[in-house]
């Protein structure tokens, strides 16, 4: 078949709206029709050529929701009509990561998804007979893309695809941080280092679980207002800081956090963020995705003194038990998502949405077919 | 009262054996006689000067058990008569750390123990009129020695004076680390790197537990049997490994181990047990005392996907509440410490002790008083 799709065909350059050859699903795949996909910074690293492992040509996008309309021969959790959101970490339930219980890393495709190829080994996208590569198994910039079934949670008919395409990505992984990955108790003090779309997810998260303080820090004082929207109790931006942050936050703490969340990226930030943990018990964790070869470091007594360095990935979400949950919480009003969604575009637009997002002005933008 | 203790009088000078002066306690403290005391790498790096915030004259030692000879005002929780294991992590079960149910770095006398002085802010001990600094809040290198009550363990009197003592910290820490500060779980792979005391003891911690294979990594080949000792199933001389030691542990237990311990103290050596954690959910615990200024790092991707990086004190026991545990477990067969005990000295020649140490003949050196 045929289907419209934003294609990056090299990087650093905009992506290219054309009608790309899509073969249908082969055995354990689906066919999804995308009717929204949100831009995330992840896919303006791999378009800014900061991956190293970017492929191109591909077609973008990770974040994304749909309906799926044909399924291959074996699949058995969906049929056509499902709601369904995409997910770049797989949920197998049979991979030893899985089994394991204790991580939601599904390994069963993961060498193939690197390589931009379906399982099989082979694209099923191409354009004018060249392959095209999927990305992050997902390829959500396409108004059909293929997916595996262990790569797509079911969700409820009911739920906007518009909304519901950044529990995809955004939502689940600053969500999820904090409700898998930490397990913040309800009266924990949490600080939150970065106010984009992660960070306020992370402090929605907060909230969701009754934390006590949820301080927000950003060196954007615009992202104060942001941060009180969804459950931030106090701001600190460092450029008003005098003295250290970190002994700063701290002392705001009564010996600093229960928890604290890196959702910026910078590898000095992530070491505040560890420092700024109670000695004996407080937990850092990374979500933010650092430069490639930049290295966290800090004193090994940080740790010996009881703090606990941690990272998530995906929210540790396993995505068709998870994401459908959060979906509900959604639903319920137990999170909010539509205040994020700062802009929504047609396909023809996706790359004023990458604009937006270098310039700061977007929370979240979604592209909707 | 006099009391015979060694006191070491300068950095990098033996300790000399004299006869000091001691107060007896004062309100909520007690008069413990020691009778045995290991000597411990801590000991010798304040002796070797490398601790910068290391007080002189002291009198070393922490690593004691005796006999308690007298209580002062107030004291309700131990009487003359009673076993004790002085504590350098004592367990006041009242400040905000032992409340946490999080912690065991009781932060009650934490301000004066590091200045070497008991809680009213003053030295017990003196020579010739000339204060002498506490050491770690228990100075066991003296025959007698003045302990808050919340510093110390009341243990049962049956066990052995000239073994219980290593429970004051290295048998603690090892097991500690494993049973508190990791929770190994039955059939979890473990690898331990440096097979010192704190590694065997790290070993025969996973072997209480019921830990699947129970790796050790040396490069002294002698350590292989002392490791087989204790229920180490693997060695692993990293001197005989061709290529990425990393890689070759990993291989080695499918994909990289559930916990491992760093019982080094070298930065570098932490790294490598952070990144022999399998992907998804290995946790490594920092156990070794780095040397100052030196500093932890690795890529932040580590940790996100899925590795913790903890660090552990005094094994995370609380000490009046699990140290009397470990003591039943040595007396229950259920962990060894006698063929740990490789010398017993008399104070006199304590000196010696430190001599074994340097040159690795050791494992624990115990002063008998």
């Amino acid at each position: 078949m045929k289907t419209r799709a934003a294609v990056a065909f090299e990087a650093k350059r905009p992506l290219e709206i054309v009608e790309v050859d899509l073969e249908g699903p082969r055995a354990g795949e689906v066919l999804v029709e995308i009717r929204a996909t949100g831009v995330c910074h992840t896919d303006a690293y791999t378009l800014d050529g900061l991956d190293s492992e970017g492929l191109f040509p591909s077609i973008l996008g990770h974040e994304g929701a749909g309906v799926v309309l044909e399924v291959g021969p074996g699949v058995t959790s969906v049929r056509p009509g499902d709601h369904v959101i995409p997910l770049y970490t797989p949920e197998c339930r049979q991979c030893k990561s899985c089994l394991s219980r204790k991580t939601n890393l599904c390994t069963a495709i993961r060498a193939t998804q690197g390589r931009g190829v379906m399982p099989d080994g082979a694209s099923r996208f191409s354009y004018k007979g060249q392959a095209i590569a999927h990305y992050m198994g997902c390829s959500t910039f396409a108004n059909h893309t293929v997916l595996p079934e262990i790569a797509v949670a079911k969700i409820r008919p009911d739920a906007p695809f518009d909304k519901a395409c950044y529990i995809g990505c955004g939502v689940t992984t600053g969500v999820g941080a904090v409700v898998n990955t930490a397990g913040v108790e309800a009266g924990a003090n949490v600080i939150v280092f970065g106010l984009g779309g992660i960070g306020l997810n992370v402090i929605q998260g907060a909230r969701l679980v009754g934390a006590g303080r949820i301080i927000g820090v950003d060196i954007n004082p615009a992202r104060e207002a942001w941060g009180q929207r969804f459950g931030m109790t106090d701001f600190v931006n460092p450029r008003e800081v005098e003295g250290d942050l970190v002994q700063h936050l701290v002392a705001l703490t009564d010996g600093g956090a229960d928890y604290t969340f890196d959702c910026t990226g910078n590898t000095d930030v992530m070491r505040q963020a560890l420092e700024a943990c109670h000695r004996g018990w407080g937990e850092s964790i990374i979500i933010g995705v650092a430069e490639a070869g930049r290295e966290i470091a800090t004193r090994p007594f940080q740790l010996v003194t009881g703090r606990v360095w941690k990272g998530t990935a995906f929210g540790g979400a396993r995505g068709r038990t998870d994401v459908p949950k959060i979906v509900d919480w959604y639903m319920e009003g137990k999170i909010q998502i539509d205040p994020m969604i700062t802009h929504v575009l047609p396909l023809e637009r996706i790359n004023e949405a990458f604009d937006l997002m270098h310039a700061g002005e977007s929370i979240r933008s979604v592209v909707v077919f």
